[in-house]
This record gives structure tokens, sequence and C-alpha cells, in this order.
């Protein structure tokens, strides 16, 4: 699968493995991604290098590889979902060493508080900072200017703050996708105060949302209610674990059915044209919308009333932080969290994205890194 | 001022006073109102008679003779931030006696839970409640069938549940107006944890906003600012306490100046054609932002991304309840909070409310009924 060309080969004989990945060229990579060499980001003391196992398939990976969230800077490896082995450890890192199972998600670096005025890095909430020196995991740029790319590929670069030990009770093929999908969910709960005496429901039944189901449930809310168009995922939300489906296009009267029943929606839907003023009126008094499906077109429009007489509102969340996700990993192991996942050929890489794309995944794909020879 | 023609003076011997005010006859009572004798609800003896001492003016007042928030049901006696002496106390009323000064808010009644069902008034949330039962203080209908009149009157008649003792550190002029202006901004503020460490932005400095810098700074918000169009209320907005004012049309780049500078906005703008979008870039990471004016209108649309990376909500909140009326009672006589209030003549009405229609209060007027000769 090509040759080693990195300078990093040349440089670093102890490190003699190569960077290769699959891809991205143009905005019609799903499908055509070309396996390569790519160059990674210049080592720096505080870095680590994964040798990838295991890499899931995220939505955002479409979007990217398609231009669809603005232009992407091509060539681009995607996969933020990355689980591998530690090769090589900076001198400055301490909570890894070589050989550890760790995991790296969406974000891989931010501004890491270097001025002293970032709130967001200083309190443990550094997927929210916005400051320089954030970088996605692929199609972005480290501060020291090299090029971020992501886990279709045999090894991963990170600033070590950014990766995170998968503990013991979870498997690497079921941690990938808990890296973005899983997080994505678990944050908006809990923070929201998901858990007994709770209401729950989840919008959109795909890879994030099935987390959603899977993580609500484990956290102890009363209800957990599965929300999707179709009656077809109905068997297969339940056995989830939710205490309830509701299809909407087969229960027309659904957004009075089900009015000021939840006390916390969070929505995995992407598209804008959702019916988001009835989706508010499935909470009841006090009750949070959280958005974390990111539609690039505006939300439908809403009303004041939607929200003032019954004290709702409607929120937005992103990822979560290293501690949080170290903390979800954590909850994974304890209540032995079984997302269903399946696991594709890095090697078939391209036909899995096809796959992705036209919704075939129950719930999340894997792509898995043939062991070495 | 007219005379009796209830059938209450009649039946009722030892209440022979008469309920009359200002009563809207059609769309264009403002300035137009009539005075007039009117049915008050059917008596029942958890109610109680209040001989009104003072009215505030409020928004709603307007609104509402002008049936700009749906058909208005004439006759109408506009008013809900009533304060006046207990003169008839129904026999099932624990809370209050004969010659008690207490207040009136925007609600009148809810469905006090008769069902058992409701969780609202169940938690003392009445003001969210949404049951058979709920009426508004004027322009409702009582669960008995009597029409509710409000405070531009002699006398109000009330459930006892929502009338609220007057602490003695509160004047009667000043007390009135916090009955639905005060507690308006109260309430979410309190929800949303304004304190010590909390930067706080007011949108909108009129009754609502001068109330809102008020308690902010009380509750001891580390930053209160004032945020309104023109720079014309900068001096008074500084001297009821805002550490800093805020007028858009001054500073034309104030949506980068102020970006993710707040972690709570109440919004008491009531035109849907506010720069909602800048104004939510003003929060910080996590921020809320509370709706409490109401446009009839749909709001100005948002996109997903203006919530997601910041963590950011938008939510609304409606009044407060008797609860919560009382502790902000109990809360300003405490820090000795002292609106600023133009005291009008009732028997001056139609000009008072002309007045409020053209902008003139500062920052709220009280309606005095004068002492009987």
């Amino acid at each position: 699968m090509g040759n080693p060309s990195s300078s990093e080969a040349i440089t670093n004989p102890d490190y003699s493995y190569t960077f290769e990945g699959w891809m991205g060229h143009d905005e019609k990579s799903i499908g055509n991604m070309q396996w390569g060499a790519f160059e990674p980001k210049r080592w720096e003391e505080g870095d680590i290098d994964i040798k990838i196992t295991h890499s899931g398939i995220c939505g955002s990976d479409l979007h990217t590889l398609r231009s669809g969230w603005g232009p992407t800077n091509y060539p681009c490896v995607v996969g933020h979902e990355i689980v591998g082995k530690a090769v090589r450890v900076g001198k400055e890192v301490k909570h890894i060493k070589v050989g550890d199972r760790v995991g790296v998600g969406a974000q891989s670096d931010s501004c890491r508080n270097r001025t002293g005025k970032c709130s967001d890095c200083s309190a443990g909430r550094e997927n929210y900072c916005s400051n320089e020196g954030r970088c996605d995991t692929y199609n972005g740029v480290f501060l020291n200017g090299g090029k971020s790319y992501g886990g279709y590929a045999t090894y991963n670069r990170v600033p070590a703050h950014f990766a995170i030990q998968i503990p013991d009770g979870v498997d690497s093929a079921a941690a990938a996708p808990m890296m973005c999908g899983g997080i994505t969910v678990y944050s908006p709960l809990k923070q929201n105060g998901c858990g007994p005496g709770k209401r729950v429901a989840i919008l959109g039944v795909g890879g994030l949302g099935a987390f959603g189901v899977l993580f609500a449930k484990a956290m102890g809310a009363d209800n957990v209610t599965g929300v999707s168009r179709k009656v077809v995922k109905r068997d297969d939300v339940l056995k989830l674990g939710a205490d309830q489906y509701i299809a909407t296009d087969d229960e027309p009267d659904w957004a009075q059915r089900y009015a000021s029943s939840f006390d916390l929606i969070v929505c995995t839907i992407s598209s804008p044209k959702m019916p988001l003023r009835d989706y508010l009126g499935l909470l009841d008094t006090g009750g949070r919308f959280v958005q974390v499906g990111a539609p690039e077109e505006a939300l439908p429009q809403i009303l004041a009333f939607d929200l003032i007489p019954k004290n709702r509102s409607i929120g937005g969340s992103c990822i979560g932080s290293p501690g949080q996700i170290e903390e979800m990993l954590k909850f994974a192991a304890e209540q032995e969290i079984r997302p269903w996942i399946e696991e594709r050929p890095m090697s078939q890489a391209n036909k899995a994205v096809v796959d992705m794309e036209m919704g075939f995944a129950r719930y999340r794909y894997t792509l898995v890194n043939e062991p070495e020879q």
C-alpha cells in the first residue's frame, strides 16, 4: 500500500514507520479515496505517535470529504474516532507510555491556555476553546504549521493532551466511535442532569442517537424515548434499551400526544427541515432541547412563545473535553455499555464510507487495520 | 366616579363597596378608557377583596387595550401590578387578614393541582401551569366563570393564593411594578445563577430592564451591563448601578467588541427585529440568553452554529410564582432596592397610558388612588 515517503521516516531511524492513509483529493472523494503517504505535523516532545488499530466512521468524515462544510484543504485523510497503541511518546508526556492503548477524538489541540487568558482551557473545557492553537483531528493546521490527518491511516501523531487512555473494560472497536459519536451525546446528557427523575428523548436514532439511548439508559433516566421518522427502527431502539419509540411518520398526532412530556431532548438530526417548533413542544416546564447535529443552513424559525410559557430552552453542545472523554470511557466500562458496531476492514474503507452515506450502518462502522504479518 | 351597580354591593351589605375602574371598550382604548362599574368574579371563600392603592402600568396593558395579542374580551380593565389593603378575607384564607398590605401580579389563578396531576402547581411553579383554572389578572376567566378585571380600579377580587404580603421595607408605589415588571426579570436572573462570578447583560433598559440592572447588581454579579440602542440612557443606567452601558447605535462594532463576554443575558426587548445572532455572540461558553419580552412574530432565524461551538442556549421565562414574588419582595426589602417610579394619579390614567405608549416613563409609572375624603 504505497511506499514510505515522509521525511520523518528518514530523519528518525528509531521510528521508521510511515504515515499512510486513505487520502481524499477532491469533492468526489466518497468512495474514491486513494491510499498514500502523508507528512504528519513536525514532532514536538508533547506529542505521541499512535499505531492505529481502529477508526470509526463519522458523518463528519463524509461532509469533509465532499467539502460539505466549506472547502476542504485537500489532500485530506479523515477519521476522528481513533484507537491504537502508543508507539512513540514525547519527553514531556507524563500520562501515556509506549504500548498504552489510547484514543483520539475530533479535536487534536486547543490553545491550552498558553496566554493564561483562556477561560475554557483553564477550566477543562478545551472543546469550547476558540483561540489560536485549536486544531481539529483532520483538515486542520497545528500551531507549528503542520496539517492534521485523521484515522483512516496507519499512524496518527497528536499532542498527548488530546490522547486518552482506554480502560480495559472497553474494547477497541467499541471505544473508537465513542471518541466522537459517543462523547457528542454523553456530554449534553451529563451536563443537563440526565438521570433518575428525568424523561429523556433522543431525536434521530443513527450513530449518535444509538449512543444517546445507551448512555441515557445507563445514567438511570426514568424514561428514555427514541424518536425517528420510520417505524423500521423500532425493534432496534427497544433492544438498545429505550423504554419507548416514536415513529413520527407512523403517528401523525405525535406532537399533541407527547406534548410537554420530556425534561431533556438531545437532537442528533442534522437536517434544517426538522419540525423544531413541534419538537420544542415535547418539552415539559423547564425542559431543555440540545442540538448536537449541525446543519449548515439556518434552523427553522421559532417564536418567543415557544419558549416563554413553559420555561423551555434550546442550546447546542460540541463534542467533549479530554477530561469528559476519559470520564465517559470509565462510565462505559463500569456500565458495560455495548454499542452496536460493525467492523469493516481498513482496506475497504471506500466501500464502507459509501455504505455509511447510504445509511446502512447499524449503527456505527469501525474500520479495522489488519494486524501486520 | 360612577354609581354602584354590582349585585355584590346589594347582596353583601357588609361589603358595600363598588368595583369600578377604567374600562377599555374597543381597540382604540389607549387614552380613551371610560370609568365605570364592573362585576367581579362570584365570591368564593378562598378569595380576598383588595382596596387598591397603587397599580403599575405595564406594557402588557397597552397590548391588551389595543387587542395587540389577539382579540381582547371587552370591556376590559387592565393593570396587573396591584397593591392595596385586604378589606375582605374568605374563611378558607390563612395567610392574609383584613388590613394587610398585599400585592397581585399578572396571574390571578392556576389549576392549583385540583386534579393531583399538575407537576407545575405541585412544585410551586404556578406561573407555568397551563391547565384549566389558570387565569390572568385581567382579560381572563376564572374557573367559576367570572371575568377577571385588573388594577386600574377601586377594588380587586382575587383568589388569596395569588395575593402576596408586602414587607414593611418596600413602599407601595415601588412594590406595584415589581409584581410583574420586577418578577419577570428577577426570576430568570435567580434561576440562572446571577451572582458573584457572573457577567450579566440586560438588553433593553425600559421598565423591565431597569429592574434587571437593579436586581442583578443587588445579587452581586461581577459585571452588570445595560444594553440599549441610544446613548441617551447612559447616565440613568449607570446611576441605576450598572457597571457599563452599551449604546449599540453609538458603537457600530459592539458585536465584535463585546463578543463572548457575558454569562447571562436577559432580553426584555419585545421587537422581533432585534439582531438576535449578534446578541447570542455576546455569550461566553455555556452562556444563557433568556427572552422575557414577547413579540408576537417569529424570532429572527439562528443557526445551530450560533449555539454549538460555545455551548450557548436561548430560553424563555414567564413572570414568577407567588412564592418567587414573595422571595423577591423580601430580597428587595433586605437590599433596599429603590426602583425609579413616577407616581401618576389614577384619575389621569388615560394620560398616563398615552405617555407610557410614547416611551416617556423613566422607568415605570404607578397609578395612585387618591385617599378617600
